[in-house]
């Protein structure tokens, strides 16, 4: 027998593996929200009437619905008001990055992938953001540079403030579909990176130092909206900064 | 008042939106994967006493369960032979095609946003490929040139060809993780794409043709493990695609 044992004697007798009515469900709604034929707003028909439209359990359109509200693509007002009943939600933006960071977790992508694709990512917004970052964009950048200065700032604090600094250039760009695979990444490294920081010990100081200092020479560019500059500057960045934490030399 | 609305009168009795226990349970869990005090295969403690730990009712235990599973977080084994438990799953990559899937349709993304993104993935990928096919990619990739050339293969078809001619190249690429979301992409605009060939009338006939062309300089540019050529190759088919049939011409 491959892949399975019994416990005792020949047969085996386990239950098979039910179909789960739930997850068919699921992929009914799933189905009608890709053909747009549902639409953010819109209501979903009502437990009941959905059970036996689709010939399925009240309970299992419950469960369907449990977990597409888990996943942020429903949403399940209360009470009897003009918000109630479930309606299809626009999925947000977290939803995404949660899920992006469980497969980082999961499916443990080597390093050097997962820093390709950030620097794939990264250059991309950061030449769009030195053409469109507007002023708000950059002060908000400022401040973030200022307070990686700050003495008070530890590796935990400038891991939060790195982390913002990187999903504002993201934003920045323009591009909220880049954006979001960029801040899904960059989130799902923010864990590691900070074990990084950690580990590098006394080492940190220097290092702390090369940030800072890159990141004001990719601010400096944004403000000149020098698109090259921006983009090289990022780039560099990443690599130096693996290449310290790694030692990935093939970036 | 603002955001809301009273049915009558002043007051407004609504219930308040409930704090929903299983979507606690749903962070702990994930929490616990992405420090990765979780592992693939790690199995969970039994319902009643993860309950008992997080301070919940098994219910709540056992839709947070539920939740996860149909996100292909966890698998939910059956009967009492060492497979039974909830264990931690590898999330597949069609977790994430699924979601991102989703996101594009729910978050209506601009069309330009999405080729955009298309565009840096995909230019990654051809340059990797180049450099990494393996001789059963190149046969793979030939086998879907030729099926695409068939006179009976109809529009249907011709995209699910044209979409796995794609998938391949990204996964002959190397890098799971630029793949998997290249894949998402791509994916999420199956339906769209196939709605532009039948929106196209007998100007898909030309068209069909061209994209042939433009399949056959990419393979032969793989083939020869030219990148630059591979990767120019893609932008400018996808580019030419996306003027056709959105009249985007600031790609």
């Amino acid at each position: 027998m491959s892949g399975f044992e019994a416990d005792a004697g020949d047969a085996d007798w386990r239950p098979v593996a039910r179909t789960r009515t739930y997850e068919l469900v699921i992929d009914r709604v799933e189905e009608q929200i890709v053909t747009g034929a549902l639409k953010v707003g819109d209501r979903l028909p009502a437990e009941r009437d959905l059970a036996k439209m689709l010939g399925v359990s009240r309970a299992a359109v419950r469960e369907a619905f449990r977990a597409l509200e888990a996943q942020g693509v429903l949403r399940m007002g209360v009470g009897t008001g003009p918000d109630s009943g479930t309606t299809v939600a626009a999925l947000p933006s977290q939803a995404l990055t949660r899920l992006l960071r469980l497969h980082v977790a999961l499916a443990n992508f080597p390093v050097a992938d997962v820093v390709r694709a950030r620097l794939m990512l990264e250059r991309e917004s950061a030449r769009h953001a030195a053409a469109r970052a507007r002023p708000d964009d950059l002060a908000r950048l400022a401040e973030l540079l200022d307070e990686m200065d700050s003495p008070d700032c530890d590796r935990a604090r400038f891991n939060d403030l790195d982390t913002e600094f990187h999903v504002r250039i993201a934003e920045a760009g323009g591009n909220r579909l880049v954006a979001d695979m960029t801040i899904a990444i960059r989130e799902s490294m923010r864990r590691p990176l900070l074990a990084a920081f950690d580990a590098l010990g006394d080492d940190w100081d220097p290092i702390a130092d090369e940030l800072r200092a890159d990141h004001r020479a990719i601010y400096q560019a944004l403000r000149d909206g020098d698109a090259e500059a921006a983009e090289e500057r990022t780039a560099a960045h990443i690599r130096a900064f693996y290449r310290h934490g790694w030692a990935q030399d093939d970036l």
